[in-house]
């Protein structure tokens, strides 16, 4: 199986991410299928010629007649519906997901699939603080990073795949980790920073701040408006690795508070310096993608 | 006086900030004159017809010759100008500046002039991550806030004109503050943040975090690209509310690191659901203000 256009594209979840998903593959020419819990989801794609065929059920014929299918759900919502409809998938099929861990979750699907039934994790750094298949929007694509998340289980025709269809999808970058690193990385960019908003906002309760505020703190906290059903979910699958990197970013932060305790001028301004020469990298590749 | 064309406004100091509000100001039709440290920046700000005219020199006569006068210095170079020539600005001139703190600044300020000259200090919170004339830009005031902060020996007709400025520049949103609480408000809102965006960018050094990261880890450090030299003066001369608000974020960081170790899906999903509630209020003001 290569990328054509003649396969068949089955999305399980029509959220944000899967409705995105399947703008981006409908555009590109891919029959594209969902199955979705809400009616009015189903509607609202069809209607906005998201998807050519959608449905709530649990649609046997569409399952085993799909040649790739990319879940689009809550950890354990995914994991449910393996556990309970697995088996329908056909030999030959390519599964993949958007799952934002994959240590606890990637191993556990591989092991409940059928034989000849592949699974490929991946997962696309992209996003909006809104959810829903109103927010969805594939220009969320462009310039962003996608990871494919291979284990010893998958084969080189299942990386390329994966890798293909990010790129399909219109991501910038492409890159590859185990599922280990993925968590770690993932605890650090994208855990933590959600921590750290959601911190920073219960700390203060003055009237009145969005009068005062700057770029800087919207910036920062956007994040802050965060769905808490999925977000402590994540939190909770990869808590190991997120208290790691919850442990040494207090420090750095404990550092500077005593170099401004102390007076230290030249403590912060060392940090400083640090930050600065390490964040330019990130500008350099914003702008290259541009 | 009323703000209107005739007046003469000058700018001490062409920085990112002297630089925009020159631009803005030069566009409403004001007679914009400049003094900054560098030969090039006066070239450059005659060149793109930022200002009517500029020196590296103290002109007394463009000093005395000004209705309006803007400081845009560093907080020490600030005091030090006034200490030096202050004696120059004639009675009737009403001064301002954009000093980023205010209650070890104002008063000092106010004391060291000659008797008739008024100093009324603003805050604009607009700016850049790069310094330097180069990069200002008055598109940055839209949308933005300014903030006025009076003391006891402030006119009203002097906190009137430096409001008449503020709007005049573009701001969308223009409030008034006692220096106190001002430093209060620019500690959490701004001072903080950039403590926090610089710790963060200091507690990972893993290669290639640039390639795997999504936008909210972009989004947050933004700001972690800082200038060392005005950020360490800054965060020293507020030293004493900096440190409290770091205090109390450190306190709800720790709450929500305990939350994720004990497993506490609701203490942590409660926090989550405070902090979306509040960022709500700035989204709102952002969509307005476009």
């Amino acid at each position: 199986m290569e990328l054509n256009k003649d396969l068949k594209i089955l999305i399980v979840g029509l959220g944000l991410l899967g409705g995105s998903y399947a703008k981006a593959l409908t555009s590109a020419g891919y029959t594209v299928n969902a199955i979705t819990r809400r009616e009015s989801t189903v509607n609202y794609a069809l209607e906005h010629k998201m998807i050519a065929r959608g449905t709530t059920e649990i649609d046997k014929d569409l399952i085993s007649g799909s040649d790739i299918i990319v879940f689009s759900l809550y950890p354990h919502v995914f994991t449910d519906w393996i556990k309970n409809y697995g088996n329908i998938i056909k030999p030959g099929t390519l599964v993949t997901d958007v799952t934002g861990v994959k240590g606890c979750v990637v191993r556990e699907i591989q092991d409940m699939l059928p034989d000849g039934v592949e699974f490929i994790a991946a997962h696309p750094m992209a996003g909006r603080e809104s959810s829903g298949i109103e927010y969805s929007d594939d220009r969320i694509f462009k310039g962003a990073n996608y990871i494919v998340v291979p284990t010893e289980k998958n084969t080189p025709r299942g990386v390329e795949i994966c890798r293909a269809l990010g790129e399909t999808l219109g991501f910038s970058d492409i890159s590859v980790l185990s599922p280990e690193k993925h968590d770690e990385m993932i605890a650090f960019l994208s855990q933590l920073t959600h921590c750290i908003a959601v911190s920073l906002m219960c700390a203060c309760d003055a009237p009145d701040l969005e009068r005062y505020t700057g770029d800087s703190f919207r910036d920062l906290t956007r994040i802050a408006n965060i769905n808490d059903e999925m977000w402590s979910e994540l939190f909770l699958l990869n808590r190991q690795a997120l208290l790691k990197e919850m442990d040494s970013y207090r420090e750095c932060f404990d550092k500077l508070y005593t170099g401004i305790k102390n007076g230290d001028r030249e403590a912060i301004r060392s940090m400083m310096r640090l930050s600065s020469e390490r964040r330019r990298k990130f500008d350099k590749k914003k702008v290259t993608e541009k």
